[in-house]
């Protein structure tokens, strides 16, 4: 924490400082138990690992299931949209949120197959909204300023922006959410999330700046420009990430950014969505390094500083189909796989219980004979 | 079919002579569809295939839900584990079967997760099952011989393998299901498997032999040497599947192959788990081509075998985490996946329908100005 640049708000400082990485040995008592089940040894591959962070999430192994799960989708719109980086009209982002709360989007859809529910935050959108049970009212601005040309919110906004997605964090959790899914909504918003990656992984625009949903060369080489010269005006530094996240960062960002440090916080775990969500978990990583306990990958978008960003949080995506929507739907389509490897560590056999002969215990005897 | 070498039976000429190839008009339907939705066009990548595969599948769009699933996992031993390819006890194999039919491996914990049921089907276990509800008795013998020193099973049995798994499927359907699943249980049946998919795809038994459920590099290099033994004493041809499967197979991968041709023929989807499903389907692709149309590759096994099916196969694998178990696993956790792709092209919001302006209208629209 010494390490940070800028004070911390009070509710920052107290989250960030209350976040501890998993517990050991909750951790060895799930390798212990993968162990002992009548299966090979690992054959879970990767399964076997989100048990073990479960457990060590938690404290306690089995770990409790994580469910119900809630989709927290954070709405905004960008400043930056106006350096021509998308071919969406802006008002798309008010639209699909109405399109959300009537429950027509993908996000819908899978969240009805996957049992989650979901909430949208209105965080930044640039237009006002109608009131809706499913809609959350918090906004911080209308948007975020064109980071071309001036930073994209102040310090303030930006801090506000972060316990926003806090406080939504503890709100699902007290209204029984036992897992967290990162959603976005926010036409542009990959042109804010590739500048961020590239302040936190050092990279340089060109290699985490890419198509979001679907631009031409042409726009590619002006989103990749735009990013730079954004960099290059505010001279971000990761050692400051609410100042990175003022600079060039967008509303739904920093919101996701809190939810993320909240559920962390909570002990519950926070699956990532795509980039927007990849960005947003280097800025928690960045106030609060242990938070990285909570995070599970969801999906490996075809968003290039998707992927960078996920190698530098250490984390391996969990479904890998090309998804490139947001929403929070590569993130809400692996939840039956975090379902499951719970289900396993807590529900299956082991060989001794199940009377099968255990291949390891047997050369052991062999080799003792 | 006039290609295939060796006479099939009245059953089986039947079935595969009845499975054609997906309905182009529905596919048609679907990929437009697909493009109204209100998400960027191709923005679910892998998903947006499924859901057109399974419209063609089943001949109009949006396609029925493939809901319930049901996971038959067959059962059997192999002579060829004489020749000490695994390090596990032959007896495995009937004691894994209790333990499934107790509820406590790790197929049920995953199918309890992603609601779908789960039927174990004796095609050849080496010793005699006590009768179970949840047990189909279809024993065709104890046990495959050791494709090292004689043919696996008689082409008679065979057939009868391959017939019992069409029968299940039907069964299965009759009952319900509108997704079926491949599961396997069988100490040894990975040896059978590289040995079959080196016949159907042509390769060296080194490219296609694996470490199985966990061997060490000894034993390796014997399964690789049993696999290459066994091919040389029988010549087996691809274009006489039952031959191939008389010499060099399992009773479950022929009760598989079974399975799948008994879904394709019903237009029902198919989902392969591991290596010992992707072997079968080539054996049910060789005797019915069109049969990959039903086809969905529920995972990416570590087998090297596995990988060289899905490939021969034009299949690509829906979720990829490192698991090797067998049992049906993989194909399990693959369902929530399947559905979403059906539920999202069934329920989401067009463009039209939800108000949402359209960046390719629009461009449309502004090219037209």
């Amino acid at each position: 924490m010494s390490e940070l640049i800028g004070a911390l708000s009070q509710t920052l400082a107290g989250i960030t400082g209350s976040i501890t990485g998993l517990d050991a040995e909750a951790v060895q008592a799930a390798r212990q138990r993968q162990d002992s089940l009548t299966k090979p040894r690992g054959a879970l591959g990767v399964l076997e690992d989100v048990s073990v962070q479960l457990s060590g999430l938690a404290g306690r192994c089995p770990p409790p299931a994580p469910t119900p799960a809630a989709v927290a989708v954070f709405a905004a719109d960008h400043g930056v949209y106006a350096q021509g980086v998308t071919p969406w009209p802006q008002e798309v982002t008010a639209q699909m949120v109405s399109n959300f709360l009537a429950g027509g989007a993908v996000i819908n859809a899978i969240a009805a197959e996957v049992d989650a529910r979901v909430v949208v935050v209105d965080i930044g959108v640039g237009v006002p909204l109608e009131p809706h049970e499913a809609l959350l009212d918090r906004k911080v601005r209308l948007g975020t300023a064109d980071m071309t040309v001036e930073p994209a919110m102040t310090r303030d906004q930006a801090t506000q922006a972060v316990e926003v997605g806090i406080a939504v964090a503890r709100q699902l959790i007290d209204e029984g959410a036992r897992c967290l899914v990162t959603g976005d909504m926010g036409i542009a918003n990959t042109t804010a999330s590739a500048a961020l990656v590239a302040v936190f992984t050092g990279s340089d625009p060109e290699l985490v700046t890419g198509l979001g949903t679907g631009i031409d060369q042409a726009t590619l080489l002006r989103k990749i420009d735009v990013v730079g010269q954004a960099l290059a005006r505010h001279q971000p530094e990761a050692a400051d990430p609410i100042g990175v996240l003022a600079a060039v960062g967008g509303l739904e960002h920093a919101g996701l950014a809190g939810l993320i440090l909240g559920a962390a916080a909570a002990r519950v775990p926070v699956v990532l969505d795509g980039v927007i969500a990849g960005s947003a978990a280097l800025v928690a990583q960045a106030l609060a390094p242990a938070s990285t306990a909570a995070m599970i990958a969801g999906h490996r978008s075809t968003e290039p500083g998707a992927r960078i960003a996920l190698d530098h949080l250490g984390l391996r995506a969990l479904v890998d189909l090309d998804l490139r929507l947001g929403e929070g739907s590569g993130a809400a389509l692996a939840l039956p796989l975090i379902r499951s490897a719970a289900r396993i560590l807590t529900e299956v056999a082991t060989f001794d219980s199940a009377g099968v002969v255990d291949k390891e215990e047997q050369i052991v005897d062999e080799a003792g004979q």
